[in-house]
C-alpha cells in the first residue's frame, strides 16, 4: 500500500489523505479545490503559486513543514528569480511560496491557496442581491510547446498543435474532465490561415485560445496570459459596452453611446416601419449599429490599452428589434401580427460575418429572444436576477417605452410585455425632461397647505436651485402627491373648488404649478397638467394590467418580490409608484431596483459560459402571454387607470389613500 | 395478441411477419428495405411508389391480393390523377401501384419495390473493379408543412421550422434512426437571413436542405426534389469538375479546364517558389484557381440547366500544394524541409468564405492530405480503390511529374512519393508531346531487322498517318523495344557496331530514328536519343525505388496487384513498363489502369458522406516514408536505373529480356 499524507487547504479548509509523491496542484484537485494553471505544468506561468505554512496546527492535528514537500526545483527557482518584486511586495520567500504543479507531497502539510491562484474566480457584482459571478469563460488559453517537425515525423502543423494542445488542456483542466480527443478539436478557417507562420515565428511555443473546448480561434507566439471579451446591451436609446478580462473577470472599460438608429425612428415600432418602407432601410439600420459597436470597441480597447484583435468574444443583448437589426434579419414580422421573431434560440456568429472588429475568428454570442416584444435583453435580465432559481415568486419589470414583465419561480415562469408610452421616461409630458441637472426629481405636497416642496438633480437641499423641467421620478411623485393631497381624485380628475393659487385653469385644462417662473431657469411656471396626469394613468394602467394578468395566470394574489430593472426603476419612489398603482401591492422592502440588469446579464453570460446553456433552457420554457388576446384585457385596463387600481386591495399603501368615503369611486374600491 | 400478416418484398426477397395495419413503407423498413420518401408521408412526393402483386405465390405459400391492403385513399387517388402519363408509360393501374406510406397491410401481400423507389440508390462506376457507389449524400431534402403562427402560438420562425423539420426527418428516415432533437438542429447564419420571407412567400410549405443532419443550409418554397453537388479534382495541369444530382447520384455535366496557375510555374515546386518570392504570389495563385472553379461551375450549371445556387456542396481534391493554394494557406512549408502541410484532416469551409459561387451556405469539403507530396488526390484515390478493405496487398501508383505510391491492405498501409520528372508525360523528351492527334502512341522494333513499326493517335492502322512527336506511352514502348531488340544495353547505353541506318550519331549523341522526315507532318526525323533514354531511366528508377522501399518496409516481395491511376497509366503497355523496370514484377493480369481515380474518389466522397469519415480515419493511420531519409535510397536508386532492375528477379517478363549472357551486367542480374 502506498503511503498517504494529510493535506489541508486554506482558506477553504478542505482536507484529505493524499498519496505520497503527488503534486500539490493534483492533490488540491482531488480535494475539489481548483488551482489555476495555463502552462501545462511547465513551471512557466506561475498561476499556481501556493504557500506552504509551517507549524503545528492543533485543529487538524498535523505538523506542517516545508521539508514535507519536494525541494524547490531548478525551474521553480528560475521562475522566482525572475520576480524579485513580486516576492518583496507580497513578503514571501522562496520555499514558503511554491509552484504547486512542481511541489510534491512527502509529508503532512497545510497549504494556503492565495486568491490569485484560485480557479474559477469569483467577482462581486453590485446589485440588489450582491451576487457573486463565477468566472468560467467560453474562451480559455493554453500554453503549448511542441517538438518541431523533422523528416522522421513530418506531421502537419495543425495535427501537431492539436495533439500538444490536448495534452496541455488535460494537464491544466485535470484528466478527469471530458476533453475532446485531439482529432475532434477544430480550428477556425481564418485562424488556420496564419497558423504555419505563427508556429515557426514562435519557435513552436505558443498560447492557444480555445472556444468552448472545441475550436481554436487564436494562436499567439509565446506565453500570453490574458484574453478579453465585450458585453454589449443595445438599447433603443443607448448602447452600452463593457470590456472585461476573460481570465479574471475584471471590468476594464465601460463605454456608451447614443443608438445611432434614433435618426431612423425614436422607438422600435418606427424603426421597423422605416425598414419596411425603405428598400435599404434594414441595411442602413444594421450598418449604423455595427459602426457604433466598432467605435465603442475601439474606445474601450484604447482605454484598456489592448489591441482590438485581443478581444476574442462578444456577448450581445437587446430587445427583439435591436437583436434582429444587429443580425441583419428583417424585423418586419416583429411589428406585424402575430408578432413572431425570426429565431428564439441563442446564436454564435463569427465576428467577421457581421463586420465587427474584434478578432475575426471570435464569436458574437447573442442571447435568446423570448417573444416579439420580450427580447434578448429580458433573457439577460433573467440571467442577472435568476427568478428561475427561486422558491418565492418574483416579478421582474423592465420599464422603458415598452415594459417587459417576467413572473414566477423555479417551477414556472410567465412573461408578457406592454407598451407604456414615453410618459414614464418624461417624454410627452409638458415639462418632462431626462434626469439631468436642473430636472426636478422629487416632489412633495403638503396635504393641508397644498404647497409643494421639490428637489432638483445636482442640488443637496430641497427647494434650492433653478428648475428646468420634471424628470420621470418626479412625475410619478407629483401624480402620487396630487392624489394623496386630494387635489386629483381616484379617477385622476382635478377636484373643483380647492383653495390654492397653485391650482388653476391653464391653456389645456386644469393644472397644478410645482415651480413658479422665478424659481426656474426657463422663466416659465412649471405645472403638472391634467393631460400629464392622464398620460401617467394610461402608462401605469398598461403596466399594472400586464402584471395583474401574469399574476392571475399563475394563480397568485401578489408577488413575493418586485424587481425593477432599467434606469427608471432606480430613481422612482417605490411607495409612490405603488400608491398610483404603477406596480402591484407588495411589502415595500421587497421592492428592489437593480439598475441595468440587461447589461449585467450580458456581462455574466460573457464571463460564465454555463449561464448561456442555462438561459437557452429557461427561455424555451417561459410561457408567453400576449395581452390583446386576453379577453378581459380592455376591461382590466379601464379599471386600472384609477388611483390605485380600484378592484384591488392595497394593504401596504392603504394609509396613504386620502379620504376614501368622500371619493365617488370609493365603493368600487371598498368591495 | 395483434394479428400478423406475411409480407414479401421483391426484388430483394425479404420476407417477414408484420402487424395488422402497419403501412407498407414502415413494414419494408422493419424488414431492412429502405423505400424513398421526402414528403414526410403526406402522399405528395410519390417517391415511395410500390406495386401490389396479385396471385398465388407457391414459393412463399401466400395468396397476395390487392384487397389485402387498405383501399386507395383520396390523397393517393389525387396524386395519381395528376400523373396519367406516368401510369401510361409504366403500364401501371391505380390499385396495383400504391404510395407505400399510405397503404396499410390487412392481409398477406407480395410487394414489388421498383428501382426508382428504393432508398440508398446504387450507381455503377466504370472502373477496373466496376464497383457500385451507394448514394448517401451529406445534404438531404425534407418537405416541411407548418401551421402558420398565430397570436396563441407566436413561436419564432426558426423554432417552428426546426420542430416541423424534425418530424419530417423522423418520418422520412424512420424513428429508430438517431436524429437531433429539434433544438439541437442549427441553421446557417446566411440562410437564416432570408428564412422569414421565404416561409411566408411559401405559405409555410417548404423544402429544407439539411447538411449532415445537423445544419439547415437552404429553404426553398414548395416541394423541390433535387439538389446538386460538384466534385472537383484540381490537378497541377488540369482542373476537372463533375456536377452530380445528390439524390440519384447521376452525373449531369463534366467540365475541365487548364489549371490557370500554370502561368506562375509548370510544376508545384515552381509555384511554391512563386508564392515564396512574390508578396502577392499566394493571392494570385489562389484567385486564379477560384475564378476557374467559378467558371467551371457556371458552365456545368448551364449544361445541366440548373442555377448555381442549387449546388449545395462541393468536394475538392488535389495534391497538397493545390489543396493549400485553394484554401489560401501558404504552401511555403510544403516545399522546404521537413516538408509539412498546414493540416492533414479534412475540412469543411463555407463556400462564401472562399468566394466559390455555389449556394453561399453550402460547404466546400476538402479531403485529407497525407503528407507534403501525398495530398488529397491520393486520399481520393484510396476512396476510389479501397486498398484498406483488401486482404491482398495492393500497390497504387499515381504517376505524374510526381508519383504517389500507396501499398498495403486492411491491416496496414504505407505511402511515399517521389519526383519522376516530366519525361514520363512526354515533356523534356526531344520530340515528346501530349497524347493528341499526330502523336506516336505505340512503337515496336523488329529484333532481326531493327526496323520499327508505330501507331499514331487517331489512326486505326499501324504505320499510317503523319507523325508529329512521341507521347508518353510510346516513349515507354520505344525504350523497352530498344532494350528488347538489343539496341541499348541493360545500362541504357546505345550498343556500338549494329547494322542499321536507323542508329546514328545525332547532335547530342547516339539516337534511333523512329520516323523519317517524310513520314512526319513536321518535316524532320523523329528519333529517340540517348538523352531521352537517360531521362526515362531516371524517372523509372525513382518510381521503382519508391515501390521497392515500400515493399521492403512492409516485408513483402511483390504486390498482389498493381493499380495505375492517372491518365498516364491508362495508355502504357503494362508488359513494356515492367520490362524497363518502371513497375515491380507482378502477374500481368494483376496490373490495372483505373484512369482518374482521384476524380472518381472525389465523386464518391461527394455522393456518400460515410466515405468521408472513413478516409479521415484511414489517412490518419497511413504510414509515411520520406525516401531521402532512407539510408539505402541512393544505392537502390543507382541500381534501379538499369533495365530491368538489376538486383531483382523478373519472372513475369523474363522471356522478353534479350541475350543475357552477352550483357556485361548480366552477372549482377543473375544473382
Amino acid at each position: 500500500m502506498t503511503k498517504k499524507h494529510t493535506i489541508i487547504l486554506q482558506p477553504s479548509g478542505s482536507r484529505g489523505q493524499i498519496e505520497e509523491g503527488m503534486s500539490v496542484r493534483s492533490a488540491a484537485r482531488e480535494l475539489g479545490v481548483e488551482i489555476e494553471s495555463i502552462c501545462a505544468e511547465n513551471a512557466t506561468c506561475g498561476k499556481c503559486m501556493v504557500l506552504i505554512e509551517e507549524g503545528r496546527f492543533e485543529k487538524y492535528n498535523i505538523d506542517s513543514r516545508r521539508e514535507n514537500v519536494s525541494p524547490v526545483s531548478t525551474e521553480e527557482a528560475a521562475y522566482f528569480a525572475r520576480r524579485p518584486k513580486l516576492l518583496k511586495d507580497k513578503g514571501w520567500e522562496v520555499g514558503q511560496v511554491r509552484l504547486s504543479c512542481q511541489c510534491k507531497i512527502h509529508g503532512d502539510v497545510l497549504v494556503n491557496v492565495p486568491e490569485e491562484s484560485r480557479g474559477n474566480k469569483q467577482i462581486i457584482r453590485k446589485s440588489a442581491t450582491e451576487r457573486e459571478i463565477e468566472v468560467k469563460p467560453s474562451v480559455r488559453k493554453y500554453l503549448v510547446t511542441m517538438t518541431p517537425p523533422n523528416l522522421e515525423r513530418p506531421i502537419a502543423d495543425w495535427e501537431r498543435l492539436a495533439k500538444g494542445l490536448e495534452t496541455s488542456m488535460a494537464l491544466v483542466r485535470g484528466a478527469d474532465e471530458k476533453l475532446p480527443r485531439w482529432y475532434e478539436l477544430g480550428i477556425d478557417y481564418q485562424c488556420l490561415r496564419t497558423l504555419s507562420a505563427t508556429l515557426r515565428a514562435a519557435k513552436w511555443n505558443v498560447t492557444v485560445s480555445v472556444w468552448q473546448d472545441k475550436e481554436v480561434i487564436e494562436v499567439q507566439a509565446g506565453y500570453v496570459e490574458d484574453s478579453y471579451g465585450a458585453a454589449v446591451d443595445i438599447g433603443s436609446t443607448t448602447v452600452a459596452l463593457y470590456l472585461c478580462n476573460l481570465r479574471t473577470g475584471e471590468l476594464l472599460a465601460a463605454e456608451s453611446e447614443m443608438n445611432p438608429q434614433i435618426v431612423y425612428g425614436e422607438d422600435v415600432m418606427s424603426r421597423i416601419q422605416y425598414a419596411i418602407e425603405n428598400p435599404d432601410g434594414l441595411e442602413k439600420l444594421h450598418k449604423a449599429i455595427i459602426s457604433t459597436l466598432n467605435k465603442l470597441l475601439k474606445q474601450a480597447a484604447h482605454e484598456a490599452k489592448i489591441k482590438m484583435s485581443e478581444i476574442l468574444e462578444m456577448v450581445l443583448v437587446g430587445n427583439s428589434t435591436m437583436h434582429h437589426v444587429l443580425l441583419n434579419l428583417h424585423p418586419k414580422d416583429l411589428g406585424l401580427a402575430p408578432f413572431v421573431p425570426a429565431i428564439h434560440k441563442s446564436m454564435d456568429v463569427k465576428a467577421r460575418e457581421l463586420g465587427i472588429h474584434i478578432n475575426p475568428s471570435g464569436n458574437i454570442h447573442v442571447l435568446p429572444t423570448i417573444a416579439s416584444f420580450v427580447g434578448a435583453d429580458t433573457s439577460a435580465m433573467i440571467v442577472a436576477e435568476e427568478p428561475h432559481k427561486q422558491d418565492e415568486n418574483w416579478l421582474l419589470i423592465d420599464v422603458g417605452t415598452n415594459a417587459e414583465l417576467i413572473l414566477g419561480n423555479r417551477k414556472r415562469l410567465v412573461c408578457t410585455s406592454t407598451p407604456t408610452g414615453p410618459a414614464l421616461e418624461g417624454a410627452h409630458v409638458e415639462y418632462g425632461m431626462r434626469a439631468a441637472p436642473g430636472a426636478i426629481e422629487r416632489v412633495h405636497i403638503d396635504e393641508k397647505t397644498l404647497e409643494p416642496r421639490y428637489k432638483i438633480v445636482g442640488e443637496d437641499e430641497w427647494n434650492t436651485g433653478k428648475a428646468k423641467g420634471i424628470c420621470g421620478s418626479a412625475i410619478i411623485d407629483a401624480v402620487a402627491e396630487l392624489f394623496r393631497a386630494g387635489i386629483v381624485d381616484s379617477r385622476g380628475k382635478f377636484k373643483q373648488g380647492l383653495e390654492s393659487r397653485r391650482i388653476r385653469k391653464g391653456e389645456s385644462g386644469w393644472e397644478y404649478v410645482i415651480a413658479w417662473a422665478e424659481e426656474t431657469s426657463i422663466g416659465r411656471d412649471i405645472p403638472m397638467t391634467q393631460q400629464d396626469v392622464r398620460q401617467i394613468q394610461l402608462a401605469k394602467a398598461a403596466l399594472f394590467t400586464a402584471a395583474r394578468t401574469l399574476l392571475k395566470r399563475s394563480g397568485l394574489e401578489s408577488p413575493d418580490k418586485i424587481i425593477l430593472a432599467g434606469g427608471f426603476g432606480s430613481y422612482i419612489d417605490k411607495e409612490k409608484a405603488m400608491l398610483i398603482g404603477l406596480i402591484p401591492d407588495c411589502e415595500l422592502d421587497k421592492v428592489y431596483a437593480v439598475g441595468n440588469a440587461a447589461g449585467d446579464g450580458a456581462r455574466i453570460a460573457l464571463l460564465n459560459v454555463e449561464k448561456r446553456n442555462e438561459i437557452d433552457g429557461v427561455t424555451r420554457k417561459v410561457e408567453r402571454f400576449e395581452l390583446p388576446t386576453d379577453p378581459e384585457f380592455q376591461n382590466q385596463f379601464m379599471l386600472a387607470t384609477s388611483f390605485p387600481h380600484m378592484s384591488e386591495p392595497f394593504p401596504h399603501i392603504a394609509h396613504l389613500i386620502p379620504n376614501r368615503k368622500a371619493d365617488p369611486m370609493a365603493k368600487n374600491f371598498m368591495k
